[in-house]
């Protein structure tokens, strides 16, 4: 009989290492304030701006964390990652500025600017039929055939703490924050970010966001056990995972105060605000967090409440359309 | 006879106290990086984004910084300024900061939401009729009959000196620059951007860019006097000036290498790189000085080359109409 290991958690030691391999690499992405968000909650709210970071997402945190760790004979050989958005282009920049050969599974019907994007930062894209072919099973017979290292989008130690240092520099930027809120998809950059509270805000609450069609993680974290369901249908395409990633889901369980959900309306009102007071441009699932704030104003009065936007990858197109209302 | 006196103009030293008048009041705005802006044009490019200044626009800074001397007399009697754009906003603002009365002299036709800020400020608003009434004589009456201070939006040494504080910033963040380029409508900020400049990057060069169909300056600059044309026709809705200040020409002959003009297309292309590439969203006006980079880019390699965005103050449905080239 084995008795199953569990998985190695990252710690916050993890999250600070990674940031000294950022360093230099990353952007420090800036913190917005806006007043009229200030005066509308009686609150503090600092916007860390992860539409900032290289390649529009905080993923390129984790990716560049990851294959920073590698040895030399995995450098030789390469990473390959699967994903249609924005862990594919991280990975690729990633390997790029660390000179080694990056391959990316990506979908057939991936948006066109996203497969350009992708080789435009040096990665060979392997293409997939995403109805009839496997992509997770194309990606480990790539990794086993050529010696390949697989990086998934979050189910890892490495990539976590990548993640984390965004909460890390949002709070030691800012000071120690009441409340925290941060968007989920497969839970890497919630369970990163909570490593960073722990530690450096401890007596904050931490609260992961999903889009209301998608509340896998609520279900998860409610029940105790990890939850998986159809591909929701939202307008945050980032967020269309179908479960929480276990290392994540390890991690949220033990430092998340809540999970909570909202609409694609009130996303779209995130959206706008962002664009029309803040000047931005934010994609649907980096309105999450703010989306959920103004959901429980009334409960942050007087705080400091610190928001994660997780990134700004959006077609132009696709935007107006969401904020015009023209959809 | 009557000699005319010279007006004074406003030093480095001017700027250097307003920046110790808008601590604290003015938000000190990120500088933003572009790898992609790096890589096409061989050059280290560094954006001062003055979209996300507090109501969306530089104009904040010469506002405060002017009511911020007034006297105790003054700040009673309050401040009337004249304006349909980012002037009026900015001193609604900053007399609301100041806790004195503002009276702003707006269009009857002024955009509903511009009209709406600046009421959202504590300013009251008077209307005129742009066809049949003369903003300057109704402000002036005001002024004398109330005994209100007349704030111009650019032909003010106070105004000139506070506008100067954001290439201070950019400069003392970054270090000296190559080269600066800025957008001009009337001067204000292009003078005190010079100033900035000639102080503390003196090797480096200023431009100074205009919309084509609006190159008064331009004319200005080459023939050594003030030109004045009709209301330019263009999207830069805050470079349709006329003609520039005397009190920034005079800075502008001395302080400025050259002036520029680019196209409402360049200005359109300018626009959707900020919002694509670097997830924001910048008013027509806010591309004049992008736009004028990269159409001297051969000149630029290898330099440190600033640029300053003036403001993101534009609706949300001409935005998009402009990027998403549906005009």
């Amino acid at each position: 009989m084995t008795i199953a290991t569990p998985p190695a958690l990252p710690t916050f030691d993890d999250v600070l290492a990674a940031e000294r391999r950022l360093d230099g690499h990353a952007h420090c992405t800036p913190v917005l304030r806006s007043r009229t968000a200030d005066a509308e909650f009686g609150a503090e709210l600092f916007f860390k701006c992860e539409n900032f970071q290289r390649m529009g997402a905080f993923k390129f945190r984790g990716a560049f964390n990851a294959l920073a760790r590698f040895s030399d004979a995995q450098r030789r050989a390469g990473v390959v990652a699967f994903s249609s958005g924005n862990h594919a282009q991280a990975v690729a920049l990633a390997a790029q500025i660390l000179g080694m050969p990056a391959t990316i599974v990506m979908p057939q019907d991936a948006p066109t600017a996203k497969l350009a994007a992708t080789r435009g930062y040096g990665g060979q894209v392997v293409l997939y039929d995403r109805y009839r072919d496997d992509r997770e099973a194309i990606g480990r017979e790539l990794a086993e055939r050529h010696g390949l290292t697989l990086i998934p989008p979050y189910d890892h130690a490495d990539v976590i703490a990548g993640q984390g240092t965004a909460a890390l520099e949002l709070i030691d930027e800012v000071g120690p924050l009441d409340a925290l809120f941060v968007c989920v998809g497969g839970g890497g950059l919630l369970a990163g970010s909570a490593l960073a509270m722990r530690a450096r805000s401890p007596q904050g609450k931490v609260y992961g966001v999903e889009p209301e069609a998608g509340n896998d993680g609520q279900q998860a974290f409610r029940s105790g056990a990890i939850v998986r369901i159809d591909t929701p249908k939202t307008i945050a395409d980032g967020a269309q995972t179908q479960q929480l990633g276990v290392i994540p889901f390890a991690i949220i369980r033990r430092d998340v105060t809540d999970m909570l959900t909202v609409s694609d309306a009130q996303l779209v009102d995130a959206m706008r605000f962002f664009a029309e007071r803040m000047k931005m441009v934010v994609e649907p699932t980096g309105g999450l967090g703010f989306a959920a704030t103004r959901a429980m104003k009334a409960d942050l009065r007087r705080q400091r409440v610190g928001v994660i936007i997780s990134g700004g990858n959006v077609d132009m197109a696709r935007f107006c359309a969401l904020v015009t209302g023209d959809v």
